[in-house]
């Protein structure tokens, strides 16, 4: 897909400033209209900017954050810019029966954290958290607007985060969301579920349902080949 | 969100069967309004059916796709269902620069396949595959149908693959792959870019564009705490 390929270019950086439309056509050595269907695609996803006269300019490019280390948004984008979040909620709640699973919390309250995360003063993430109250409950004495719950836990804690659990879909943007990411309604998010556990003992601690701008963000990892495999038919 | 905690019970099959209204609403501890809300999400998902007198429930789980391992569809699911794959394209071409370069490939030509992979008959994801040539024409000889491209690779090879390197993506469907997907137009898909490489020497081979619906499969990972912090301000 003509797309896809140019979609990653922008991301990689390997593309950048102006698209000439006959170069392209040469190089994917398909027609006018496949590379126009294609600029529209980009467009739509906010990638490129096509105008008459001016032609067609990358205008964004994605942030890319690692799957396979543990970090919180703004040790990722440390070199990028300046994390600041807007804490809508941050109180004690109980939690759903699937929540208090997860967490091992019985019948005990967790502590619930809504932030909108912006970098650079673009929302970029929606972030529902759940967390242990014994870590929690001090945790809400914290600034959270300035601050990623990673590094506060492990102050709190006194020993560092382990390892994470995650799954990763593509959803659309339910109306509220769509509003608080400033994108519209139905566009593809990223929805990021991460259960965090602490320390030696591994415990989860942090469980968070995270709504990435997919226009903004992709994830990045590796994957190592493990299996020995059994020739095909 | 109640609708991402009850999606992430259903995939990891906790919520089974039947849901009930006013038990949700006991277990959130929200209003009426905000259960129907997230449950109305879900069934356009499609992974709940609601209906008068019948009530709520759950139809469809999704299949967890690792991303730590490097596997094959067919690997992956192999205790799932059978992957049987329809082939739209197999054919040399002059690949774009983009892709080229990734491939290190130079103005050589490369082998160029479209597959539609079908999971016990339900189409589940559209993948583009660029290969280098001397790898790639004899797998052309090969039952694509039936056989993962990876597993191909490494017995043309004689050697296994290393590892792949990954982005992740939320996307829309366009309506050409949403009709090849049987989705709607507009769909959000999961869109993995994977660049493998191949052996001791980890060379590039194969480099993959793979739109998964997002309603069927979910990707899978973990991430290990690796960084000492400051403590935060």
């Amino acid at each position: 897909m003509v797309a896809d390929v140019l979609r990653r270019g922008i991301h990689d950086g390997d593309i950048a400033g102006s698209l000439d439309e006959r170069a392209l056509i040469v190089d994917f050595n398909v027609s006018r209209n496949t590379i126009r269907e294609a600029l529209a695609i980009l467009s739509g996803e906010g990638l490129i900017d096509r105008a008459p006269r001016v032609g067609t300019h990358v205008v964004a490019r994605k942030l890319d954050h690692g799957l396979d280390a543990l970090q919180g948004l703004q040790e990722t984008f440390v070199h990028v810019g300046e994390v600041h979040n807007v804490v809508r909620v941050a109180t004690l709640v109980d939690p759903p029966r699937a929540v208090a699973g997860k967490l091992g919390l019985g019948t005990t309250q967790a502590v619930y954290i809504e932030r909108i995360r912006h970098l650079d003063d673009e929302p970029i993430s929606l972030d529902v958290t759940y967390l242990v109250p014994d870590l929690g409950i001090p945790l809400l004495d914290h600034d959270l607007e300035a601050n990623d719950v990673f590094v506060l836990l492990e102050m709190i804690a006194g020993e560092t985060l382990h390892h994470a659990s995650m799954t990763v879909e593509a959803i659309a943007a339910d109306p509220h969301t769509a509003a608080q990411l400033e994108v519209g309604s139905g566009s593809p998010l990223l929805l990021l579920e991460r259960l965090t556990h602490l320390g030696a003992a591994r415990r989860p601690v942090d469980l968070e349902y995270i709504r990435m701008r997919s226009d903004r963000i992709c994830l990045r990892s590796t994957a190592q080949r493990r299996t020995e495999n059994q020739w095909p038919r």
